[in-house]
């Protein structure tokens, strides 16, 4: 069967979309295994499906490289918001999707009659370590001092719709991401495994991070992860609740605003080709 | 300008195919760079345009993903083969290429009215320093030591229409070729910089060896570099003339065929997909 689909990206984190509206794909988690590899397939951090929804404007499943089902992305759900305006699907600025972790509302930015960036409320942020799932003790687990294999580290623990552990340190550039992520991902206090963002301090409305996304390794660019970034840098007292935050991540900027009720992010959507694959 | 491109790949080795038969494209140093980046572009090795020609029944041109042009690519030619011979362009099983390199010869195998495989002629090993160039005295470099960068090592030296550099060794699988490949590019002894593969024989028909090329780091597989690694194999006595020797790459399994008046190469030609973007 020959079908469609669009080539996205977010900050350099890069989906296949499909148009699931009037015909599903059959075996998701394979496909995406195969399709998501740069050398042998369409190549991407992996796929993503557009359906039609009961509860929103319309619904996203996605799955990583690796085949896992992920509950929400930040990054390809303004690729959605583009690809419904651009595509004449929805043609409305507010626009509602239906995620695995709720339905989300998004603010399309238009120029020239297409989607130039756009703003998600990506919901509250969620503490207790019960509901991220981090198996510690506490309320919220702030600055908390653990070893990781042999290794000590303050972390910051915050759900965006899915796990992330915030790790704040200055010699991001230089870290062994590919050696210290997988001890992150796989230690026995994430039940279902975490994100881990290691982020620097710039100054009171500026970040620099890199992130180690669970299932797909480190990747350009994460934007739950920023969110969790920024919360923590928050609550760490590094930044201030309700001011715009500038993230800098490796494949571009992302606006992050914290209140207690809402988290707001903001950033480009981007196509760069529509193509048709034999599956 | 919206463009069409075909995605295709042999062992791995992956590029973006034009049709540039009947329009040209502009800049295509720049376009590679651009679209063969894996997260902000299209995502492969380099491009591949494929002209009409005086000489042969097409001619081809590729650069890779740095913006350089390459002279030609064994892995890329075998899917012209196929791209002319399935989409109907030309229908014969012996296909002539024009390439930087000269004209070479592909013989087409066909399953199913579409091409599976492909063998090229890829010409003669070419063992004149001056020629190849490497900047060393001798009539040929076979097995000759030298030491870069305080390393010692043993090199034989061949030209399959570009530079080529072998080492011989049984490490190859934990060696570190992102810092050693570099060093190999820009040593002084290669004007023309250099494609360099380490080799491990496994018995008298396969090799198996990981490539450096220049310009695009380390890659999956290299057709010219399988043939010089059988064609050093056979000068170091590894293997023998004339006999198939199996090239086991990372990204697949290439037969050469050596001899003193041609080198036979013969690999799977692979379509991903097709697609069209905005340049």
């Amino acid at each position: 069967m020959k079908i469609e689909f669009t080539k996205m990206h977010g900050c350099g984190n890069d989906y296949i979309f499909f148009n699931c509206i009037n015909h599903d794909i059959n075996k998701p988690e394979e496909l995406s295994k195969s399709i998501s590899n740069r050398h042998f397939g369409i190549g991407g951090d992996g796929i993503v499906l557009i359906y039609k929804s009961n509860k929103a404007d319309a619904k996203m499943r996605m799955f990583n490289a690796d085949g896992s089902e992920g509950k929400m992305c930040g990054n390809a759900i303004r690729c959605i918001g583009k690809y419904l305006f651009d595509n004449e699907i929805i043609k409305k600025k507010n626009v509602t999707i239906e995620t695995i972790s709720g339905v989300k509302n998004l603010t399309l930015h238009i120029i020239n009659n297409l989607v130039s960036s756009v703003t998600v409320d990506m919901g509250k942020a969620e503490f207790l370590p019960s509901k991220i799932p981090v198996k510690l003790n506490g309320e919220k687990i702030i600055n908390r001092k653990i070893s990781i294999n042999g290794e000590d580290y303050k972390i910051t623990c915050v759900s965006i719709g899915n796990p992330h552990c915030v790790v704040f340190q200055d010699n991001i550039e230089t870290l062994n991401l590919m050696s210290i992520g997988p001890n992150f991902e796989n230690f026995p206090i994430f039940p279902e495994r975490i994100n881990t963002e290691f982020v620097k301090v710039i100054d009171k409305n500026t970040i620099k991070m890199r992130v180690w996304e669970r299932g797909s390794g480190e990747t350009l660019a994460c934007g739950t992860g920023a969110c969790a970034a920024a919360v923590a840098a928050v609550e760490n007292r590094f930044c201030n609740k309700g001011e715009d935050i500038y993230v800098i991540l490796k494949g571009g900027e992302l606006i992050i605003n914290y209140t207690n009720e809402r988290i707001l992010m903001t950033g480009k959507a981007e196509k760069v080709f529509d193509g048709y694959i034999e599956i």
